[in-house]
């Protein structure tokens, strides 16, 4: 049994699951049912994969309740995915690197470092910053003045925080992310533009990650805030006085501008655009490339489209949009008719 | 009176408004209208918010000509948001660090920096570049070779400036931005896909503030150039030999492709697309998400749409597609008439 | 004859082609049509640009074989726009920064560096990670452990490049770059969201471009693939577990969800987007703004839309569309002569 290698009993347990099988087999690492080879644990997904699942070359594999697969090894759960995505994170923990304080980093005097915290090479912490325990600043990483970082964050290489911006705990920011910049907001006066003030700040909760280059704009005068277990992608963009509730997850690309508010559980796609002052409901599920206009209120239920509508209402509109070359030749027929009508009557009329 | 509070009559000076109220009163803090408290000036839009300035708790508020507010202190001016503006400058001036060379900034030997520059940790600045006065050089921010940067600049953490751009007086790049990389220009051959040269530059004018990973690219023979006063929000893409006009305005994720001009004084919303080669002509407006072909001239106007198309004739086809699945069944119920009315005349016929 | 010109004789030999004119005649740099100088090339792409290459100052002018240009110093080919990037990369060859590792860069004991290496400031290389003879890495970039970047390779400032990513040679990577962040994969417990595993990695081929600003993600469990020659633009997005092949080129901002297929040879404009498990095969081209949805097979073609269409069936549909207007207005007309023909036949029946 190598050093890394777990009995599937002990996966099972810690899943819930039932183990069919040898209480003593063990697995080292998670794989796809198709890459899967000797020591390996693959999942089932459903019934689909019943081919691939027979197949696969997998030690051990989690299938789903309803599932009758003749394999020697197997863990029977509810949901295989999240049983899978919770043994990888057993088999292969994120990579914790040793506390160090790299001698090159510049840390303002004042800044309270926790225990056992990571500080990566040319990373700057400034005055009456905070960085909680166990936290990992990568290389690269510059954390402004007055900044609180939590316990438990990773701030992945080149990340910059900006002022006075707080982030909690279990945090994970990939590399590129900017926090805190100013929002764009402006006034314009005789000579062009003058900056509407962006003196505000962002709160980034519990459990969030961000995507690689995704920003995050600070409040004009409040603040931004990103709730927790709230994921995004990379090169989101989330304007001044935003609110993203707790466990949205909004995919790449998506632009929101200011004031922008999206209650808890929606899921969003990627490359939509949020005009300013929208206010998405509760467990809202808006398509990928959606557009949104400036002060909308989007109910829960599922929406597509520039602008939005509900996706069933979007479907059936463009069904009939596709019959409209149809539509002109019964038209064309039609008229050729009415005119023979005409013509007939007249003719009698005659 | 606390250090950095400011007497009413003072900010109404400045802003060319007419003070209600006693001259000795003084606040320190701009807010909005709703967090205001004790010590804040705030400011009213318009008549909209006539309630919410009733209710607030500033010690002063800032209001159109045309509104009858009975508070014990107002600012009264034409453009209330924009003497906000203006006082926020003053209440809250942007952070100005410490004129400073950090001792870990690598500068080349025959860079010039000008007085009461401030260059932060881990910064480059390459052969034959100069930094204007009073410009500030953020933690990790890298400039090439032979580039000029104006003065009361601020470049913010992590910014790229390749060799050989030129950045204008007071101009502002948020995190992330990178300015002067190649464009992308390739002709293909028979083994795959050749460079176009990308050997032209970027020059930046005075007063330009660009957001957070905004990129814009160097010009392949000539320039790129960001006119004076302009904006651009975060994550714009700039091409190569672009041409973008004073005091226009660009949201979040739009891209530019090569050679587009942009003249003065346009309004450009966010993830908006542009072919190559595209004009657009001073004072157009063009809404989010809109998308321009290649070679379009825009003319000034409210513009929509992919592709784009003037917003009423938008919103007029709209009208009527939405009237199309009722066109259907109008269709249906004319073709049923018709038919009869053939039956009944052949019927006569008989 | 400066230390940088080339006789017109050996550019011609280079790219094949005929010279028009005087051997020993020099040029020094390559320009356009309108700013060349004395000492410049320029190419004169088709007859459009006959008046242009007229009137043009340049030394010499690469010209395609059927024109007929009255002009002192010719060099005639198939391609002149090949052959002028051609010339180009010779008269303006990449800079290459003299062999260096910078004293503050922070090397890994056992990071090994080819022949001819340029390290720049601020630069790490992290444990076991190679970097090939020639590559230069620049200011701030960042690469982690058993990454490995061949020869001849340009990692430009601020790159990051996570652990265990593999790159080919003579790869250009422009500044802000992120390789293999994690994917965007999660599965929804009781509680929240999950991380799905995301311990793949990502394969860059040879002579890839990537633009400023772009991601690629790991793959989750797999690998993310970028085939050799292959060019993106600024800001596209790559999510994990794509394969993207060889000589694909993608505009700016495009966005690639999970586990999508680009074969070789596709063109894919800007601001594109693309569901997870989409396929697009050898040759497609599809064009800026298109969406396409998740599990799509794109043949062969060009494609249009959201979502996407064949172009002609694009444009057809969207004729028709354009036509509703007047097609209410001949309905309401024929429903008006459809009432008369059925009032004049009810009038006889009386």
């Amino acid at each position: 049994m190598s050093i890394d290698s777990k009995p599937v009993s002990e996966l099972a347990a810690l899943v819930g699951g039932r183990l069919i099988g040898k209480d003593s087999v063990t697995v080292s690492r998670v794989a796809s049912l198709e890459a899967a080879a000797e020591g390996d644990i693959a999942y089932v997904e459903d019934g689909k994969f019943f081919d691939a699942a027979r197949a696969s070359q997998a030690t051990c594999l989690i299938v789903p309740e309803s599932m009758n697969l003749d394999a020697p090894c197997q863990i029977v759960v509810k949901n295989p995915k999240l049983a899978f995505a919770l043994i990888a994170e057993t088999l292969h923990p994120p990579k914790r690197r040793k506390p160090e304080i790299h001698s090159s980093a510049v840390l303002a005097k004042d800044a309270k470092l926790g225990r056992d915290v990571f500080i990566g090479a040319f990373v700057c912490v400034g005055e009456g910053s905070e960085v909680g325990d166990g936290t990992q600043v990568r290389a690269g990483a510059k954390i402004g003045d007055g900044v609180t970082v939590g316990n438990d964050c990773v701030i992945h290489p080149n990340v910059f925080i900006e002022d006075g911006v707080t982030i909690g705990n279990r945090v994970i920011l990939h590399a590129g992310v900017v926090i805190g910049a100013d929002g764009f907001g402006y006034v314009r006066g005789d000579m062009g533009y003058h900056k509407f003030p962006q003196i505000g700040t962002v709160i980034i909760e519990d459990d969030v990650e961000l995507g690689a280059n995704t920003t995050v704009d600070r409040g004009a005068l409040g603040r931004t805030r990103i709730g927790r277990g709230t994921k995004l992608d990379n090169m989101v963009h989330v304007g001044h006085n935003c609110d993203i509730g707790e466990r949205v997850v909004i995919a790449a690309q998506t632009g929101i501008s200011g004031s922008v508010t999206i209650e808890d559980d929606c899921v969003i796609g990627g490359q939509v655009g949020f005009g300013d002052h929208i206010r998405v409901q509760s467990g809202a599920v808006i398509g990928s490339k959606a557009g949104v206009l400036p002060g909308k209120i989007v109910r829960p239920g599922v929406w597509w489209g520039i602008p939005i509508q509900p996706l069933d209402e979007y479907k059936r509109l463009n069904a009939h949009l596709r019959r409209v070359p149809h539509m002109r030749d019964e038209l064309k027929e039609l008229r050729a008719r009415v005119k023979e009508l005409e013509q007939e009557l007249r003719k009698r009329n005659e």
